[in-house]
């Protein structure tokens, strides 16, 4: 049976759901989208979600077509036809569908609204058992990645870059530091046993997952440096993670085939995806 | 009555093409597109652009779907059954139709291929006996601008100032040096005489113009040189101007509020702009 997605205020069958050639989603990659997860039939995390939306559109200077309860009673109703009860929930508004033109339409043009769901293991996902391995590539990205938009494409080539080797993330690097990874925020712990992460700029998205990961870190008693990571650091780590909507907290055990303190999830990753998996309950809606 | 549009194998109203929310280019900027103008109902240099698609396509591992031949057949039915005398051919290629995942589909994947046109007045653009206006703004693109990806955003933003600053482009500007156009390759005319455009890299999109441009000068015996040019520079210059297929050669008569010279055309970009157009029609296919 086919999904039922959403498109412009009806849910239709997955298969039918087109935009326009001309919706500048397609033309321009001028829209935004967020990703929330499901974990018993309910969404995790969903308001951290739909406040990054508002202030991506608002970046870019795109009406927010729904108040934050309006989504959240669509993502519902989403997941409710779809029986969806461990997974995700996509959702992207576009500028909408004009004539051709880089500068903004001028005039009330509707933005393009469009959710679907994925069925997808978060609880039982056999790779956080083993741990996961990354590489480091270059990131090529623009200068604005605290907007989430689907102008994605350097996300892809790194993503694709792990994928020809045979690893299920790409940590990116600039000027010798590490950004995020291509779908994820990087986490690393210290021989030391400090838990570091970057902090908050325009040089990376602000994880929905990072900041309830550095909040169960505060809870309880853990303490974290936010700070640049070298990309030298990530050898000489005894553990390192990534965390994510969808992954939320993926333990590493390898980066660039050097395997990372004795090649299985360490303590603190471990951890803290218990917590968050607390966390995800409790925050469900 | 509405135009008609070419999408995978069909000729149909354009508002009738739509295209899968699934499709790549939608949700990931993951395509390449080229514009190529139209003169007396024929295509301008446009071995240059289908040559230049098939490298970006080659660049992100997408299968150029047609020859070279193929192509130009395409386009130039698109352009009679539109009557386009004057105008552009738009044309897009995207990785296709796939689960939502950041990494390349398995298997074959049919790429989606979109056309359509736009009427345009060039020989006769208002602006070009004005000249244009033109202000400085950030560069935000990725790192490889060589590659014509859909993924257009910072561009978008680029044109959104240069509109609401109620100027025709905005120059865009990385560590003091001006990289090109949002939509054009800059050049200017030193006081000293010298015709400058900054040379190609992974920094810059190759311009089909740009090198048409500069063949001419050459061919006149005009001395260019392909320098950095500094942001500083810009003011100071004797002329400058921007190039693309739409535009062609546009001469620009203010920057970020200052006048260049006299306030109008300078002789080399009147001079390369007459050039350009005898080359066009040349050029015709």
């Amino acid at each position: 049976m086919s999904r039922t997605a959403y498109l412009n205020g009806e849910f239709l069958p997955l298969d039918e759901a087109r935009v326009p050639v001309m919706d500048r989603g397609f033309l321009f990659a001028d829209g935004i989208y967020e990703v929330a997860a499901v974990l018993h039939g309910r969404l995790v995390d969903n308001a951290g979600h739909l406040a990054r939306l508002d202030r991506s559109l608002s970046e870019i200077g795109i009406r927010n077509p729904h108040s934050a309860e309006e989504w959240e009673r669509l993502e519902k109703e989403l997941v409710e036809r779809n029986g969806v009860r461990e997974g995700l929930v996509y959702l992207q508004v576009t500028r909408g569908v004009a004539e051709r033109d880089f500068s903004y339409p001028k005039g009330d043009v509707a933005p393009t609204v469009v959710m679907f769901t994925q069925e997808k293991s978060i609880v039982n996902n056999p790779l956080a058992e083993t741990g996961a391995r990354a590489i480091t590539v270059p990131d090529l990205r623009w200068k604005r990645r605290d907007i989430k938009s689907v102008a994605l494409l350097a996300q892809v080539i790194a993503k694709q870059q792990a994928a020809e080797a045979g690893v299920a993330e790409a940590f990116m690097v600039e000027d010798g530091v590490v950004t995020e990874g291509s779908s994820s925020t990087v986490f690393i712990v210290t021989k030391g046993g400090a838990l570091v992460t970057r902090p908050l700029s325009h040089a990376v998205l602000p994880g929905i997952t990072r900041k309830a990961v550095l909040a169960l870190a505060e809870e309880t008693g853990l303490a974290f440096e936010e700070r640049l990571i070298n990309a030298r650091e990530l050898p000489e780590a005894a553990e390192a993670f990534y965390t994510s909507a969808s992954a939320f907290v993926m333990p590493v055990v390898e980066i660039d085939g050097k395997a990372l303190g004795d090649g299985r999830p360490g303590p603190v990753a471990r951890r803290l995806r218990e917590l968050y998996f607390a966390f995800a309950e409790t925050s469900e809606s």
